[in-house]
């Protein structure tokens, strides 16, 4: 049965040595006024939110995997046992409201909280987690631009955890493509809408957990245009609310069947068939797309940290297994008296173990910045500071998203390898960290996307400004840091790093504007240019922590070895992990020439659509 | 529901005109004794595998794995419906005796004609694939050490397929370190031994498919010496045979429990329990180390085939996908009248698609010309010769094992996030490929103990001998066509590669002699040795394909595009795919004192047990 601990002395090193978190939000009136940032109480909720996840969800990852989620005859959906039990304690506990906006029952805590939360959710129990998961998306975007009437009559039932959300986007025959979308919806005339149509694909779409579903849907406005331009937004409960906020009758919106998946069998990926569902409009017609993205950006961090979280909790278990397992020697000896040594002394075992610790601890250091960056983008009182902050956030996004994802499967898959066929064996539960973790670089937008996102929009679109930002910000630490001996070797590495991440952006900024084939280089370069930059940022952030660790460990406070920790990680980081940017540049450089084959050759088409 | 169709224009290809098969076998009497390299009987044989395959076997690969196996009471197991059917054919169809010995019924075809047909059969159906498989394994180290009394009773019933084998190494705490296995056999007086232990992880352990099984059981003969040096292989048949052949009495060997896996789930992983089974010796006292690596070297090829028949299914299936889905628009359009393009059009899907073709095609074209060497290692009448295949079998088993299956699990990855969403869905079937896939990166030596295989025994324990063979060869290639200009690009990469590995095992070999810390420097480098190694290999072979395929097309002979696909297919392997060789040249250099980090500071262990 595997185990999970809550990494609190990392998170606590990141929110209060690496961003000094209560401070930034010192100077936000939003916190002060709600008293939300204090050092003493941030520690005092995570460590709460700890017990909690350890307790309560951990014990039922296993459970859910192996029971899934059934549906019955009536379309109803029952969870495994113990998620219900498990949501009620979470909701009563008052989780389900920490991050949301006083006005309407929430705790009004910083989302850099929310985020940690998030993490160790992910980490105890991933399938679990999509349930409130979900409903925050729908909260964010109902908050940011729904109507009064619709937040006050929804929104303090979300935030109190009785009602959960969804989002509803994916059709059978339209995924990434949602301008093909055909649910439609009707004006009924009284100011609602009858909202027609079959979405797939639906997390938490069905469940036993709460009193009712307010699901966000996709659909296109009887008369609006085609393409994404005549999508817009609808709230469409599953019971529709009398007036006083009580449970009326049911809707027309029912779960035609569940998917089987590889993994996250925990969660109810639901079919829901839409047939005249009354629905509200959310926002603005035809702006649905837009309004979506609000959900969407949450939920693709949201996503990142599930990267986060299952490497984080394969890591801790193929570690407990490395000490324990005795296999062959090692010389010198370790255990003298025992027919073998522990398999942590063979430096593979090492090099996998210190690839998850390296590739999770950057990463909750780029999850937590951008949460904070969040707090400051919607709080902070200077307009300056908060477009700022709104330019990272877009900026790392994507990059949160990918990145984070791509290597917490990796750093589950080494971490299997670690127990070698017990990693096979689903009673040690590495098999289901693979897994679960795998989805994450499939869903909200694929990782193919991310990278599209990161490279065309945020990146060319507005020639390259957001990254120069953060490229300023790497070049004035390694300038100011250019006289600290300890840094020496990743500050060169990450300069130079960071100097031709500018120059492969500007030459594929030059091919993209070289006619109509530009577009395909941007496509061809895309993958390869998220992870380049990925390792830039987390390269940053390796030297920022090492640099706070040499000072501790020069200062003589390394008192249980932590920074010398994370001096070694560092180290490891920089010499067996950065290197892949050698090779990215590379394969950006060889551009879309090697893509661009003879259908008919290489794939056996009847016709060249492409290459030639 | 996934297809299947056996790639027999490659495998024709690869055996006529890269490997000159017939020509080659041609000069080994033991072939032309038999009659079975003629090329057109050689092409027939595959054809009609091929059929067999494709009809028989595929069909039942979805069946296998969401029934698996059931283990009954008495400790029998029931393999999923169809399985023994289709055994039944398989056969009857004479597919057990296609590479055995006539003289026990065989069809004395070369090893390069079944190597084929377990890559069809992995692809098809990789569960049950390796019923037959396991008893391959039997046969080939019955065969070889058996005694003639052993031989006459059990390889014509093995050969027949009327039995089945297995291979029984592994303990509770005993896998990658046999020499503490505790399984022990005492002398019954008659020539016969009591083997009494625990084995787990015995895939084909225990099935209804055959009336027999042949369990090789590694155990500690009473008396002999702790460690790998006393160990012997023990025959224990499931039913002791009486003399004329027909099956006796039930043995002491029982199924106690059958293991629930992350995939193969038509394959029945047997915890095998022997209460004092009658066994029978097989080769000497004491040599069972040596004799289980005649299995394990057949065995490990077969697992590089898996990952090869995975990746190629799964790449056949993304194909299919991106040619038939339609999502989002590519300039110029390709589909003017529909709303979208297929996406295949997309560089980025592209690039996922040509990894898995190029991947695979190497891969194939090295376990055909390691197949064949096999089969001139064990018939060439020139000793010699003989020696000089059996050094590049020796040599290029733990690359075919490790490279084949990472890059088999890799192919299924991609190919998987090809579907998207679909891919995560377990009735299009990536999913099982993907979960089928990784155990091959796991059983048969984990992928790190093939790399320490090839760097530290294969390469530096007779000096690089081998690997200056090897590189001989190609660098004689480079050299031969260096005025080629269609290869120059692929040749200067080649031989600056291939030097370039030359160097880093002279690196790699002098630490490995400066003390205890030696054995570090070859542990921390081996994994991306190999990798290194690997891409080497498939270099070499892409580029002999594609001088083959540019010769064809100067000639004017490339009718269906096929030559074209092979050169393109060249192109993007040499520029997307072997600049890994960039980042692994770093991180071997690196060497091992990133890894030798404190082990309180880092992993939080009580004691520091390596670093410092």
């Amino acid at each position: 049965m595997p185990q999970y601990k809550a990494p609190l002395r990392d998170i606590k090193f990141l929110m209060h040595e690496l961003l000094q978190a209560p401070q930034a939000l010192a100077g936000v009136p939003f916190y002060q006024a709600n008293d939300t940032a204090d050092a003493d109480l941030l520690n005092q909720v995570l460590e709460e939110a700890a017990r909690f996840v350890e307790t309560e969800l951990a014990p039922l990852n296993r459970v859910g995997d192996e029971e899934g989620c059934t549906r019955h005859e009536d379309g109803s959906v029952t969870t495994p046992t113990g998620f219900k039990e498990a949501y009620r304690k979470y909701r009563e506990a008052g989780w389900t409201a920490l991050d949301a906006d006083p006005n309407y029952g929430g705790q009004g805590m910083p989302h850099l909280v929310s985020n940690v939360l998030v993490e160790m959710m992910t980490s105890a129990n991933v399938a679990w987690s999509m349930y409130p998961g979900l409903s925050h998306g729908a909260y964010s975007a109902l908050h940011a631009v729904g109507s009064d009437e619709l937040k006050d009559l929804y929104l303090p039932k979300i935030v109190s955890g009785e009602w959960t959300g969804t989002m509803c986007l994916t059709e059978p025959h339209a995924g990434t493509d949602l301008g093909m979308i055909r649910t439609r919806a009707v004006s009924n005339g009284d100011g609602s809408y009858a909202v027609t149509g079959t979405k797939i694909f639906i997390s938490a779409g069905e469940h036993d957990l709460a009193d009712n579903i307010v699901h966000l849907v996709l659909a296109r406005l009887e008369g609006s245009p085609q393409g994404t331009k005549g999508i817009s937004l609808f709230l469409v409960p599953k019971f529709v609310p009398n007036a006083d906020g009580s449970v009326g009758e049911r809707n027309g919106v029912v779960c035609g069947s569940l998917e089987h998946k590889m993994g996250i069998h925990g969660n109810a990926t639901a079919v829901l068939n839409f047939d005249g569902a009354k629905g509200y409009l959310v926002g603005e017609i035809n702006k649905g797309m837009n309004h979506m993205f609000i959900m969407m950006n949450a939920a693709r961090l949201g996503t990142g940290l599930q990267g986060l979280g299952l490497g984080e909790v394969a890591y801790q278990n193929a570690l407990a297994y490395a000490g324990d397992r005795i296999q062959m020697r090692h010389e010198p000896r370790v255990n003298a008296d025992e027919p073998a040594d522990p398999i942590i002394v063979h430096p593979d075992v090492r090099r996998m173990l210190l690839t998850g610790k390296a590739y999770t601890e950057a990463g909750r250091a780029m999850a937590m910045w951008l949460a904070l960056s969040i707090d400051l983008e919607h709080h902070h009182p200077d307009e300056a500071q908060r477009k700022e902050a709104a330019d990272l956030v877009a900026l790392l996004t994507p990059v949160a998203k990918a990145f984070m994802t791509d290597n917490g499967f990796t750093t589950a898959v080494l971490s299997q390898q670690v127990l070698g066929g017990h990693g096979y064996i689903r009673e040690w539960g590495l098999d289901q960290f693979v897994r679960d973790a795998r989805i994450g670089q499939i869903y909200e937008g694929t990782n193919g996307i991310q990278a599209l996102d990161l490279l065309g929009r945020k990146v060319l679109m507005d020639g390259g400004k957001k990254l120069q930002k953060l490229a300023g910000t790497l070049q004035e630490f390694v300038e100011d840091n250019a006289d600290d001996e300890d840094l020496a070797p990743y500050l060169d590495q990450l300069g130079k790093a960071a100097g031709q991440l500018g120059s492969l952006t500007m030459v594929i900024g030059q091919k993209a504007m070289a006619g109509p084939e530009g577009a395909d280089e941007v496509n061809a370069a895309a993958v390869d240019y998220l992870r380049y930059f990925g390792h830039v940022v987390y390269g940053y952030l390796w030297a920022r922590m090492a640099k706070i660790a040499h000072e501790k460990i020069r200062a003589g406070q390394d008192r249980d070895g932590f920074y010398l920790g994370k001096v070694q990680t560092a180290r490891f980081y920089f010499t067996k992990l950065f290197p892949e940017t050698k090779a990215l540049a590379a394969t950006i450089k060889a551009g879309n020439e090697p893509l661009a084959v003879d259908d008919r050759a290489v794939f056996g088409l009847e016709r060249a659509l492409v290459g030639a």
